[in-house]
């Protein structure tokens, strides 16, 4: 499944949500991350990130869709990191 | 159409853009927003964007999806805004 990931975390707590989503999913932009990822891979990366977060105070929200054709993305102004570089 | 847009712009142009993206969208979470749009209404939004930002130093990603049943949401902590408070 292909997911976006947005993120508002606690400032203490903002490094460690961004080396954590790193490890799963594309950095694209200041807390918003985007990538192909398996059930069982989001599982993990979920699980951690509630381990980390405090419930009350931050906020993480997915957006999943079944493949990345789905989804259409457009950029505006600068594309602060190129997938491709990456890929 | 359904749509996430997120944006990362500089401090003296947020308070317009937030403005602006709320004319047409709901707000979920810092620089984040997602709802319902037209072409039309689409191509409205991008043009007024297009006009605020500075290509060079401003981002604003977009991510189309042909139907909301194509996206499923999930929200991990606090919602930032209920979207039926709104509707």
């Amino acid at each position: 499944m292909y997911i976006i990931l947005v993120y508002d975390v606690k400032q203490q707590r903002v490094g460690r949500m961004l080396k954590l989503c790193r490890r799963y999913l594309h950095w694209i932009q200041n807390s918003v991350f985007e990538g192909e990822i398996s059930e069982v891979k989001l599982a993990e990366l979920l699980s951690k990130a509630r381990a980390l977060l405090d419930e009350e105070e931050d906020s993480v929200i997915l957006f999943k869709s079944r493949t990345q054709q789905w989804l259409e993305k457009q950029v505006l102004g600068r594309e602060r990191s190129r997938l491709d570089n990456i890929l």
